[in-house]
């Protein structure tokens, strides 16, 4: 099962590509899609564009998002809703399902506590996709919500598998 | 010139579309897209679809979107941030120049002060359109931001032709 992990914001929208069979991960590619000029729309078009054409190159099956941090500066909140917006339709547009996790519930799946700081997300995320070459500390982000959501697609199948068993 | 106002939301996204030529209006078609149920990537594919397909009939030759009133909901503020990234991504997919007025702007812009109450704005939109059929009070809402950006866009012409005729 192929993952992408996205990680939104309005200048830098960090993503994530990962392979996972089993209990085994392995990097496909990240980077980040930039938008630093030009009018709100502008710029989100330019994501929206960007992004796009990432889901088309690696063709992910499933997608995760993280969960925006709200907090209590609204105009900060409302520039990220915007871009978040743009991070849901992408992969809804080429349908994708897509799991929504929040920031600390992504680093107690990668890290195992859910107050780990960003260095310690990125040498996780390191350490469970030897020699890949992170392009950011959003990119690194995308990774990590990526990772997140292969340990939950194991979890819901392993569960999956177990009913199937005990109903069998 | 045809002008698409566009009220963003998550639950119910006015349009309205209206033609100007100098001075005088008329009222082409309004609308509401809704999506109020599925999940919030779903939700947002719905209003992108819809109202992609509203600019492809209706072909306007520029927008206008509603500031988001920022309030002290931070998670009212992110979901109505979600809609408008989707409100301003559409007219900029289609190359449209967009202008984005504040609510007080519009309210000011059609019935001269900005603290008028709905059915204010509502009476002064179907006396500038006469004859008009208002959808509900979300394209009532849209008619009005469209009617405000051409109220803009006059003013921006008269200006243009004046300077033209000081430096002729």
């Amino acid at each position: 099962m192929r993952i992408i992990g996205i990680d939104p914001g309005l200048r830098n929208m960090g993503w994530g590509v990962v392979d996972t069979a089993g209990t085994r991960l392995s990097h496909v590619a990240n980077g980040v899609c930039m938008s630093r000029t030009g009018d709100l729309a502008s710029r989100l078009l330019s994501l929206h564009e960007q992004l796009t054409e990432v889901v088309a190159q690696f063709q992910p099956d499933t997608a995760a998002v993280e969960q925006t941090f709200v907090n209590k500066d609204a105009v900060g909140t409302l520039k990220l809703g915007q871009a978040r917006g743009i991070a849901l339709l992408v992969p809804a547009q080429a349908g994708l399902s897509i799991g929504e996790y929040a920031p600390n519930a992504v680093k107690k799946a990668v890290v195992g506590v859910g107050h780990a700081d960003k260095q310690q997300v990125d040498h996780m995320v390191r350490m469970q996709l030897p020699g890949v070459q992170i392009t950011g500390p959003d990119a690194a982000d995308a990774l990590a919500i990526a990772i997140c959501h292969s340990f939950h697609a194991q979890s819901a199948g392993r569960l999956e598998a177990a009913v199937k068993r005990a109903t069998a």
